[in-house]
């Protein structure tokens, strides 16, 4: 497969320092959108409040003309409907999604693309078929290394105009819970979450599980598109090829207390007793805890983390903590950790404001 | 029912000129959202791509539990459960429902608060039981005038701490067509709108359809709540006290053709012949009619209005016009009409940017 000519055409901008949110960048925040903090207390996210991102335009697709092809060096190129997808066996994960540009507008400064404060995450249940019996009917040429994912969205990005593509290794398009799914939280896929296939990879942010799903190339040379060697890439510059966007690194989120101010957002609640929830997950290694400070940082207490599910070990996991509210100003931190490290308390800035897992703050005014 | 006190803290700010969008702004954003253009093409929307403005959180609403008061200047007070709401006469009509705040951000100056740019719009078919039949079974006082719908969302809004509350005129509330819903496209309401039980009132803006409704107040004196004293008026300057908004105004929007460009969301088409098309409609009277420019305001063709549904009246209307794209660069504009006029081509500006019906324009390259 070739990949696309790259050139450098609208290379993204950071933002100047103390820069507002631009008018292209709000385009794409009303378009595209976040979970609701305070939805944290659903186990599985209804769609609505599940984040997505759409590149271009959710694509018109009619599920009854729709095929998904298996091409590129294989044995047996397949061509597959949806009622043959349906007929094989089939699973249902519950599964973690994030954004790689989570925490992107958090960064300063501030790389210009879809301003994702915190919110963009989501657990739903897919329910599929596993992907490697597919890759396996079709017949996989012994020196295949990567798979790339085509999907039915169309558009522009950076001078190159795509379907949109992502290229994975083999040995995660092999893994057994790599799932081509159709249905999500027990109904078929809604639009924007890629009806009427996607693709699901357990525990990588969300530009690897491909929405809108129309053709699987299997290559026998790495892949070199635009998704996986232009974007998604930790680069401190421009000209820094920089090392790919791969797997969630750890957060936890805190359902804020209290309740908000309509403008400000800020938080208010009253004194005694408050149960502090949230939920947890890293899609790199296990959660070894999460941690909750009540004083900006200074002093952390451990929450009670809800054990892994053994059936589910890239779902999130709630966490809790008591806390007694006294009146005053109050500066909520979390974190979590997992095997790897814990969340950073300080930025790690890079160009394209990928992956920043810099722990929440939630300050919050408890009245008198 | 006694209003709250109303204070001045926390004023509406409008945005220097050429200041970008700020933080609290973004904050808003990424919860809320709006439905991208491309699915006007569906004539029901589906939840995640329908708009969505919380003014708190997403209530957390048990319903089990949950119950509905029916109170105020009435002969019995009526406790209602779901089970004893869902047992009466349903009804499913679509509704067009739009943000009375849709087109904030295009104003200039900027008022400062959800800052919608065309999208806050949604249709769906929303079950229910009609709301008159339930306050006369409540017994209506002869010296009723509004009535209020409270819902379980909390928070505190320009120094206002509330329980949202709208009042609604008492021959509104009577409208046969007022209804009190716990279905949306044939699915049990999501939580973010406003499950188990929200209020439709066909015609009006979003801020009169109360989600989360736990109590109805049947009142003797003009309501003087927040929600309609202070905040959805027509305001020029901060100390005027402004019209009220009420119904939506028309429009019509395009689902824009082509492509994007990720960022700056430009469109891309080839030549040849598209049919533009998109949806119309109005709140406040019929619509009359749909023209559509290919270039920039100067010459206007009609469009082909699908017929109103007689049993949805407030239901969008799709419409179409053929084109033929040739190369260069165009400005698609659209404007409908109704039977009290058309949609300005220049903005009609005020304080709080509510009603901003605004003509679309839509820059498009056909490429050569």
């Amino acid at each position: 497969m070739d990949a696309p000519p790259v050139t450098t055409r609208g290379r993204p901008r950071v933002a100047e320092p103390g820069e507002g949110i631009g008018l292209d960048e709000l385009a794409l925040a009303t378009r595209n959108h976040g979970l609701p903090l305070e939805a944290l207390r659903y186990d599985v996210t209804p769609p609505g409040l599940h984040y997505v991102l759409t590149h271009y335009d959710i694509p018109a697709v009619d599920p009854a003309s729709w095929r998904l092809t298996v091409t590129g060096a294989v044995d047996r190129p397949l061509t597959l409907d949806l009622d043959a997808l349906r007929a094989r066996p089939s699973v249902t994960s519950r599964v973690l999604l994030e954004c790689a540009g989570n925490g992107r507008a958090r960064l300063e400064p501030r790389p210009v693309s879809q301003p994702w404060l915190l919110e963009a995450v989501g657990s739903a249940e897919w329910t599929g078929t596993p992907l490697a019996p597919v890759l396996a009917e079709a017949g996989l040429s012994p020196d295949a290394v990567d798979v790339a994912f085509t999907g039915a969205d169309h558009g522009l990005e950076r001078g190159v105009e795509q379907d949109y593509t992502r290229g994975l290794s083999l040995a995660e398009a092999l893994r057994e819970d790599a799932l081509l799914v159709w249905a999500m939280n027990g109904q078929p896929l809604p639009p924007q979450h890629g009806a009427p296939l996607r693709l699901v990879v357990p525990g990588w942010y969300g530009m690897a599980h491909v929405k809108w799903l129309t053709r699987i190339d299997v290559l026998t040379e790495p892949f070199t598109g635009y998704q996986n060697v232009t974007s998604y890439r930790f680069k401190v510059d421009a000209d820094d090829p920089g090392e790919p966007v791969t797997r969630i690194r750890p957060r936890a989120l805190l359902a804020p207390p209290g309740w908000p101010d309509f403008m400000s957002r800020e938080r208010f609640l009253r004194p005694g007793p408050v149960l502090l929830s949230g939920r947890a997950w890293s899609g790199r290694a296990p959660l070894t805890g999460v941690e909750v400070s009540c004083d900006g940082g200074t002093t952390w207490t451990a929450a009670d983390l809800a054990p892994a599910d053994p059936g589910n070990p890239y779902a999130w996991r709630a966490w809790t903590l008591p806390w007694t509210a006294r009146p005053g100003s109050h500066i909520l931190v979390v974190r979590a950790a997992d095997a790897e490290g814990a969340q950073p308390t300080e930025q790690e800035w890079n160009r394209q404001g990928m992956a920043n897992n810099l722990v929440q703050r939630v300050p919050v005014t408890v009245l008198d």
